[in-house]
């Protein structure tokens, strides 16, 4: 699937030189990662290469989370770690890249050859001479895997960014530091810009066979809705997707996990699906449609469907997933999400539903001297929002204040609603907003989730990245209260960090900070950050009392019961 | 090889009460982790348990770490994470243990039976229906692991906790959040205290064959020397081997990891054997010996040997390692360490080489407005330890410093000599504190691996832990920098982290804080920090320039060759 373009430069570069120059043909311009001396040929390759910049995060879990931020905004991301405890590290990152789809490749340099064959006894190993049983443990966050050499090299780079495309999931790479050193084999590939890589093909008659059941199922259907699924950014499919909305005039709705995967200003977008949780009136259209059409694979999980409370019929769903389609029982595959959508585009009747009701408009509520809760901040947020922001949102409580929000037009929503790993979030931002530095990146975290990766903080200021960080502080892990028996746990306390104080002691100088009680206070400083020329961190103290159930209560003991 | 006195208690514990009374028993009174929904029977006996208190970290990773900070003073203790998020995050920090021989038992909270039987699409998992594929990933960091039910949980913790005992190394254990809340099955063991649990057991007849053939060997050689290893400390051997030397008159010297495994003020010790950087006098003593007892398996890896620069004749060492002998090509087993330090106790004749020669005194340098440099740093160092310290050393350019002070009576040293993750340092202190509250706890970590793990002082805080912190600010990575093949390498820069402001802002209110840049600002915070009545914490600003090779110059290029 990756180009195949031959090029032959004067100098034939080194393996770990050709890794760095073939991934940055993609387009990616930035390394995450942290040195190590296995690593060195690695690290070396990147801070050498012209068009891909190091960018050294405090730790390897914080390196993969912000690759997986500047993979969800670019498409495409590279991790660099050193040997055992540095991939480990980074492991959990990576497995959420496998889950929510999002290709980073992750870099790791082993120890030399020559130290292998010794069998050496050397630092971050057993001590017993033994090498190469973390490839196997890395590897398993991959959809594909390569131990390179000199011979290889060109070969297993295509094999690996073939597939990780393909599925759109990570890859790991690794390499000896000696054979990084040594120059690659055989004739080097160019590469292609990801958004020239071709999509994945479709088998042309199983395609057809696919076309006529879909449209088959369409044309008995008197109403249908379309649910898009977060693949399709994935995929760079939005212009594909809003062309063929556009043309025949289908209605849509997204799951939370989908969250303005194509512009919420888009004609026909019913606001979100996620069973009792979902918005005004779009549960009803969605199970009450004769056919719902999903587009490329949506997550009914517990946390994307208000604690399984969605009531889809499966009758009634035709899932066109990101290289197959089920109809019922029968499946249709390869067949690519882009195909099916090109072809609807042209095959679908038009049809003119009217234009879909408004939002309801917020109601901004309290008054200045209020102490500040979740009720006056989300339709204070709402007001805050722009045009094209990115949208970092935390697991936990403030993942149902944020999807209820309506994004103007280009803003985007990342959230890890599947792998839903605290912490995620703020080193997330930290990569999206290196990976779109004229954009707003906006991130809302809780405390608890906070309080894993916040050290990341220090690398924001010291590469220039510019987030608004907005940290709502109820003083526990409120979404673990809430799941919990009974309340009152101890163990969903947490350590009573001075959260506003955190970006001078890491450095950050020149960022607007402040800490919020009050309905007032909030506004003022959410004014201020928006004037603000660099980053800003607004400490939002809720209070403990803050921690409004993400599902109505009846269903919380079902779900304690159920996890 | 644990005690099998069983217990009826008049109710019968859940699964995961008794998980955690057994434990409990051997002494265990702190569970290091972060809650999670799936893990709620484990959180919540924990948190209901007389005897094991919860203790909140910022994260799994650094849970993990402070559980080994904790159980290399204890002996033993709990790690508690979450499914698949939460255990792959603290993977890392569990694979140290195993490598450096702690036993942590890491329980793990599964989702429940009926969403894994119902193949459930929910969170933390790839949503697609699959569960029990990390299970593997974990246990690859364990000696023993186990996935627990009513039925199995009593013989299970019985065959786990032997394993872990027995190899000192991880216990994996995983237990379905529903099955977690039953009432275990049979007659729950009571347990005994650790230092209670016998030692693992030799054969008698190759214990008698392995003496011979020991004692053949002593016979044969003018001059011996012993080498303890670490493990004499993780097997709790430290009085049998003093009485040992006391009894023989052996001298004895340790590599860094093996430092102050017993107290440096025992007779007869040499001092630190690591080739080229050994103290003054030790290699000519030991590589001039006839004969090197090596007590436990040392582990004579790159960072443990100045870089390989060891030249330890392998036909003069007698290896006992920890539950065999080997010697040239012969091994015996099973024959326990323990055994073979009581025997050899009656068996060798004393001898009196009358006293080793004091350590050259410490020459305090510096006048109070000099900036200060490690020169200046080490040796007020050695003034300020006290006896029964516990010194937590990074792994970094701190290390060779740290070891070549002679530590006082009954002073230990912990330090990741051989998994060498760095960022460990941090929370192992940590965890050292809690466990040992009545101690010194003296961190002593460089910048660059302070930043990976620093967002747990605010547990420290919250916990009323109380070490004695000195982060040495040179402001980059230094050992990579040392390692690198040229110096000046952007990736070994860290961001700029004000670090004597982390505390107050982490919510430590009450700690003694500084930033010293000056040989007079050291000299006061040090006499402050001992008066102190809570944790202290104290920046040392080196500055760039100080970075000590840990090695001579000339073995660099040859490492990184090797590397």
């Amino acid at each position: 699937m990756a180009a195949q373009t031959r090029s032959h430069s004067a100098q034939t570069p080194t393996v770990a030189e050709y890794v760095v120059r073939r991934l940055a043909a993609l387009g990616i311009e930035h390394a995450f990662g942290v040195p190590g001396d296995y690593a060195f040929s690695f690290d070396d390759a990147i801070e050498a290469s012209p068009d891909v910049r190091w960018i050294g995060n405090a730790n390897e879990l914080n390196a993969a989370y912000a690759a997986d931020g500047y993979a969800r905004v670019r498409g495409a991301a590279i991790l660099s770690t050193t040997y055992a405890v540095g991939e480990l590290s980074a492991l959990n990152g990576v497995m959420g890249s496998k889950a929510e789809r999002v290709p980073v490749f992750h870099l790791v340099g082993l120890p030399s050859t020559k130290l292998q064959r010794a069998g050496a006894i050397t630092h971050h190993t057993f001590g017993d001479g033994v090498f190469g049983q973390f490839e196997q443990l890395s590897a398993f966050a991959a959809c594909a895997s390569t131990n390179l050499t000199p011979q290889n090299a060109v070969a297993e780079m295509e094999r690996v960014i073939d597939a990780a495309l393909a599925q759109r999931r990570p890859a790991y790479i690794c390499l000896a530091q000696d054979l990084g050193l040594l120059p690659v084999s055989g004739a080097p590939v160019a590469g292609l810009p990801l958004a020239q890589v071709p999509q994945p093909a479709s088998d042309p008659s199983v395609l057809d066979a696919a076309m006529n059941a879909i449209l088959k199922r369409f044309s008995a259907a008197g109403s249908q809705v379309v649910l898009p699924a977060y693949t399709i950014a994935r995929y760079g499919l939005q212009a594909r997707l809003s062309a063929m909305l556009a043309e025949t005039g289908l209605r849509y709705a997204t799951t939370v996990m989908d969250k303005a995967v194509i512009s919420e200003s888009t004609p026909g977008f019913l606001g979100i699906y996620s069973g009792v949780t979902s918005g005004p009136g779009v549960r009803e259209a969605v199970e009450g449609a004769d056919l719902v059409l999903d587009l490329g694979g949506t997550v009914l999980s517990d946390f994307n469907t208000g604690g399984w409370t969605d009531e889809l019929d499966p009758a009634k769903v035709v899932i066109v997933d990101t290289d197959h389609v089920r109809i019922g029982t029968q499946t249709y595959g390869p067949v690519s999400l882009a195909d099916v959508i090109t072809r609807l585009t042209t095959a679908l009747p038009h049809r003119d539903l009217g234009p879909v009701p408004p939002p309801r408009p917020v109601e901004v509520r309290g008054a200045v001297s209020d102490h500040i809760s979740s009720e006056t901040l989300y339709p204070r947020l709402q007001q805050f929002l722009r045009e094209d922001d990115i949208v970092i949102a935390e697991t936990g409580l403030c993942v149902p204040g944020v999807a209820a929000l309506r994004f103007p037009d280009g803003a985007v929503y990342h959230n890890q609603t599947l792998w839903g790993s605290i912490g995620w979030a703020t080193p997330a931002a930290f990569g999206a907003a290196l990976a779109a530095p004229d954009r707003r990146t906006i991130l809302i975290t809780g405390d608890g989730s906070h309080q894993l990766t916040a050290n990341d903080i220090g690398s924001m200021g010291r590469y220039g990245a510019q987030p608004i960080i907005i940290v709502l502080n109820n003083t526990k892990f409120g979404v673990e209260e809430v799941l919990s028996a009974q309340p009152g746990h101890e163990f969903n306390d947490l350590a009573a960090w001075n959260y506003h104080q955190l970006p001078a002691a890491f450095g950050c100088d020149t960022w607007y900070t402040a800490r919020v009680a009050t309905v007032g206070d909030l506004d003022n400083a959410l004014k201020r950050a928006a004037a603000h020329n660099d980053a800003s961190y607004i400490e939002v103290a809720l209070g403990a009392g803050d921690i409004p159930p993400p599902v109505p209560a009846e269903e919380l003991t079902r779900l304690y019961h159920m996890h």
